[in-house]
């Protein structure tokens, strides 16, 4: 296997989880000319959301950055389903972080910061991406936190 | 008429609004590249938003998806009014929803599947489409709903 | 100097701030093909938030006026940063906005408005645009707005 990002991930003792299926009728994945865009993705392994609940009243902000980190290993999960590896991955562009969280919390970048090192960790110099992050009010199925991912592909065009 | 998606359109006894003004300096279609952007738009009848609450207590899950099925049809009235119809439409890239909602609410999924399947009635194959969604505190006007779309033109520069 | 903007920029009395340091592991610009995203930016001085709290109870409309335009100021020095002036922008593609609120605050518009009129008076016919706006129950370090900005740049491929 030349894949790196999976050599990576089998070093730090991670796998790819099962990909979850769409709550509705729409896809994981959508390609469209080199920038890959997947559905937003939660802290669900499969069959039901762990954990639930809001950060700041039922999860720390060390449990809130393993459900970021867990959102973004279904986001890859999607994507190797997809392309079927990560070598056609040029650059993560871009983190959408949603977290749901009690009318006092302020650190939203530090649960994020548990994808996004995910991200440097697997992709490292392809690693990139733009962030942006609220605290709403709640998320499907009482999920915690929930990312969207962004990637750009190799592309003939550009070689 | 060639457009499928308005004789779909016809054929399900619906009919595109008159497209809403933005609300400020801003546009309501963005065309960059093969990618067409619409500005967020809401269940609003010409004039004034049409309903209005918050969804778990002044709208029912039904409420709320006959709320994203007009904000979704809005957001076509955009694009038909740019393009001039559908036919340019290569596939639709992604849907962004906010659902205003109390603080259980959970069945976000459902609200804004009245979006997305709409959009699988109209451009079948071509309906793609990722999907986020988040329930927020509230959104301009006290809307209960809103949808950002975004999809991919056809090109000549990939044909 | 020939950059316009700047030019245009000087002319209102402002000047761009010394872009903000991301808060994590990402990147405050990532270019892919002829996009270039900007990481969420808040109304910051160099080393603090300012101001802090929500809408419409700690901030009147004018205040969450002047937050936004700040929050942009802030994207257009990430963006001058990155590519050492604006000649190379052809349009901006888009702006999503993010309001801390209180539960009865409707007048997202006006606020993202003090951002949206920001890229007019200096982008003229190439401030375009298409807007997103949500009110959540927070934003990192207790902001009252941010903004996500995303353009397009001139392209040799286009010419």
């Amino acid at each position: 296997m030349n894949d790196k990002v999976m050599l990576r991930l089998i070093a730090l003792g991670l796998k790819l989880p099962l990909p979850p299926h769409p709550l509705g009728a729409y896809k994981a994945v959508i390609e469209a000319g080199s920038v890959l865009y997947v559905s937003m993705q939660g802290p669900v392994v499969p069959g039901h959301p762990k954990p639930v609940g809001l950060l700041g009243k039922d999860l720390t902000i060390e449990d809130g950055q393993a459900a970021a980190r867990l959102a973004v290993l279904n986001s890859l999960a999607q994507i190797h389903q997809h392309l079927g590896g990560f070598e056609q991955v040029r650059q993560i562009i871009r983190l959408e972080g949603y977290v749901a969280c009690v009318d006092d919390f302020i650190d939203h970048p530090a649960v994020l910061d548990g994808a996004s090192r995910l991200l440097v960790d697997l992709f490292k110099e392809r690693a990139g991406h733009v962030r942006s992050v609220c605290g709403v009010r709640n998320l499907p199925a009482n999920l915690p936190v929930a990312v969207g991912l962004t990637v750009e592909l190799e592309s003939l065009r550009d070689s």
